[in-house]
């Protein structure tokens, strides 16, 4: 769990990542405090600043929807796979 | 090991997710104490809240009973995996 | 490097993990200081409470000998893979 | 995100690391703030020192433009794979 | 980034970790300065005690020159693939 609080501006980077929406997003507990450090995900599911997002890192990072299917040269390491709509306790 | 604290509800999400419950659960040690931070899981055992849980990570996540069968498309990094009934010490 | 210090009853579980010894190892270091925070894993080393082990995580976890066989199905992401007898420092 | 603050030499290294730049990189935020231990990486978009960067980590690593094209026999679990040119907040 | 402190014997382990040469490694900056906790990192380039190495994780760790070569039976997660001559900032 993540709030997405900006996007990062890249123009020279790997081959990969052209295209991509790389957003900055901070973890998240379910009672929306923020916890650990800040990373860079693309993003897969029209995520918008302020969202609360699923995020997967590694290999599934790499297979979402959206990404470009063509995992052996793909870098991405950390995708939002999910917008959360809500947390239910 | 972990604690099933809630759930999750996201409408918007990569196709490989749709149809799984998706748990946050907490992760424990053998003394039931709270360590680290929250997290979502994929629910492959029924678990219910309150449920002290197995957690897997990574690849083996996408290899679960009830997983989809299409690893390959599965962007799921985190599964609960048994229900824990108790701690020998 | 970890220190065995008990074990986990399952019933309830993914059937890779049935007739694996689901161990709760402790991290440590070569002084055995405690350090981190504690785990399951799967003994492949007849590993008993109070042994210091070398634990792999990941895809190594499912390739000790002992596991299935069948690594395609199996959800194990930690293992117990050697028994310490001593630090040489 | 990180930033360059060095390199490492090695004479003596695996084969697949020979003929790369190993970079030392420093995790920051957005704020660009210093978070985390420093790493070392393998820059492959020609990175300078005070670059604020992409990093990408496991097997993505080994995926980028300019690695060796051997997969199966580079060690590289850390790369470079972007420079940030800025942070949208 | 680590350094070499000593080693661990282990009679009883794994088959593919056996004539392995284990080393306890400890991770360091590039001041030198020790960060966060020990770990156990197979030796492929002939580190000794004191030596400042390389040492990379998961799959990564198990294509190192001097690794068996039989990788899908291999548990080996960390390795020692560089001995770093000096830093440069």
């Amino acid at each position: 769990m993540a709030r997405v609080i900006g996007s990062v501006v890249s123009t020279q980077k790997d081959s990969s990542l052209v295209g991509k929406k790389l957003m900055i997003v901070r973890p998240i507990d379910s009672d929306q405090k923020e916890i650990r450090f800040e990373q860079v995900a693309a993003d897969t599911v029209n995520a918008g600043i302020g969202d609360n997002v699923l995020v997967v890192r590694g290999a599934g990072a790499r297979r979402a929807d959206g990404e470009s299917g063509n995992e052996s040269a793909d870098v991405n390491d950390c995708t939002i796979v999910g917008i959360i709509d809500r947390f239910d306790k």
